[in-house]
């Protein structure tokens, strides 16, 4: 197994950069008809990073299947999950289609396509079977890959194994749905769980979540089967817990997205703590964060980015767990992954 | 005169990053008054690049003056004029203040603080003065040196200049103001233009809005007296609007900021040009450019990032005048500074 340092932890790595071409369902036909029915003139199309290539394309599909006056418009904003709208394209458009992840709340106004990946996920799962030793294991996997979740958990069963799913919290969708920043649905009893998915994004969360499972992650995008190693991420954060203990003044972000916002645990830790300020901001990047002249950060937003690019910023980012930590309200040994409860 | 490459064309010298330290008055009695008036809890607090690592600071004055049941919020959002409010912040917050310019259209939520300069002019407008040989001189300043204004204008009086000022239009506050993408207030009858400020971003916008007028800088901030010199910039421009002139594939953007929109501009484009795709976005950012798979760009938002930014993007960024010239709906020779009007 060969971890490539150059992709993990980049949040451009989601499984969603594609090693081959795939066909994606755009389910034009529920578009357009969305767009009929609310005889739309505006309509907002929002991709994640790795597909933002595929919109125009789209536009022209749909421009040739509805009126001349609807204008398609395409969000150039970062978007990184369903947590992750375009909130101002949204408010100003009639129909609203977010592609590429499944609701993590349900509203009118938004069309969701999950976008189902055609690939076949079975070959890698098949040769992932020799890194599953015990008859007990859980099934995981992303939205691209939920259409066909029955028919993996079934397979598995005919391997012989128990296997076991959980829908987890308000956050996630379906059964066995994981996300960057959510893994409920693999508080199952079973101390190996097989994650089915592109990438390595999604299972070296679950693994950090989990630290006492085995995850084992059968790629069927990128053809291979590995384990998931936490070792390096886990590294990274007690050395940014230690390099933060010093740290006298906090910034603390509060993300402004959508589905990122924490108030409530920024408005506290800023409340007891009469060196650290308030910072608000949508996308949390090194450059943003390079203008406020702190010691240390806590993010309240996005867990990824704090575990997943925290070394690229300019002076120690950590959790609000960590944070606890650092300023000694909890002993290091309470170290745990940042996950992300409820909607919005 | 020289040119320093690496500075000029860069948006984050807006004259705003200090050369020496200056003293600002951030008119603190102000915001209290308003905090206490309005018995605020949540105060938001803007300001630009360059003067972002003073927000804490300020943060803590405001507390020391206000009850403890005030929050103030620190905006980590880019800003680089009045033009560009977070928005976000403003709405969540009982007193909302920004800082470094003066408003560009008057709300009873926001406290604009301008951040007057305390730096002396009239040493390096002596030293402009060889530069000036005309009786008859634009006298232009920013919002930095507003308070001075008419001192400065007294002085060339008293040197034996007619000084020509104007207010310029609605998106201007005062007599004499220049923004960096709107020079109204150098519509004047004179062939030269005295700017008093720092760094060459505004003087170079005017030049290029201007190019009959010699442009003289008497820069305080950085003690140098220069004159514009738009040559490299007017190549860059014809250099991309000849490398667009085969593009097939245009990308329209639109930007989302709160004064940065032009909606009936990106709107008429698209629906002339079935080519032409409709992206939005707030930050107009390479990055956020290469994610879309187009062979040109017209940027109906900040002019300042398509002149002075233009060679960073991956393919040709173009104004809206100059999409023109490319598709060939106008001559070559109509090419002109694409400024901005209105408020929003």
């Amino acid at each position: 197994m060969s971890q490539d340092a150059s992709t993990e932890g980049d949040l451009r790595n989601t499984g969603m950069s594609l090693k081959h071409d795939r066909e994606w369902d755009y389910e034009l036909d529920r578009i357009v008809e969305a767009v009929e029915e609310r005889n739309a003139t505006k309509v907002g199309l929002q991709f994640p990073e790795g597909l933002k290539r595929r919109g125009p394309a789209v536009a022209d599909d749909l421009r040739a299947l509805t009126d001349d006056d609807v204008t398609y418009m395409l969000s150039g904003q970062p978007c990184y999950g369903a947590c992750d709208l375009d909130t101002y394209l949204m408010r100003r458009t009639d129909v609203f289609v977010h592609f590429g992840h499944s609701p993590m709340k349900e509203s009118e106004k938004i069309i969701y396509v999950p976008l189902f990946s055609n690939v076949d996920p079975f070959p890698m799962m098949e040769d992932a079977l020799d890194e599953l030793p015990e008859e007990d294991v859980g099934l995981v996997t992303t939205a691209q890959h939920m259409n066909r979740f029955g028919e993996m958990k079934s397979w598995l069963e005919s391997e012989g194994y128990t296997v076991h799913t959980r829908k987890g919290d308000d956050r996630l969708t379906h059964e066995g749905q994981v996300l960057g920043c959510n893994y409920a649905s693999a508080d199952i009893d079973a101390d190996q769980v097989l994650y089915v998915g592109g990438g390595k994004f999604h299972p070296l969360g679950l693994a950090m979540e989990h630290p006492d499972k085995k995850v084992v992650i059968a790629d069927p995008v990128n053809n291979v089967v590995t384990v998931a190693d936490t070792e390096k991420f886990m590294k990274q954060r007690y050395g940014a817990v230690h390099r933060a203990m010093d740290a006298e003044k906090w910034g603390v972000i509060f993300c402004t997205k959508i589905g990122q916002g924490r108030w409530e645990m920024a408005e506290e830790i800023v409340n007891d703590n009469d060196d650290a300020y308030l910072i608000t901001m949508d996308e949390v990047t090194p450059d943003r964060l390079r203008n406020f002249d702190m010691d240390a950060f806590v993010n309240t937003g996005c867990p990824r980015i704090t575990t997943d690019d925290g070394p690229q910023f300019h002076k120690p980012m950590l959790t609000p767990g960590e944070y606890r930590i650092a300023v000694g309200d909890e002993p290091l040994d309470s170290l745990s992954f940042d996950t992300f409860h409820g909607t919005w």
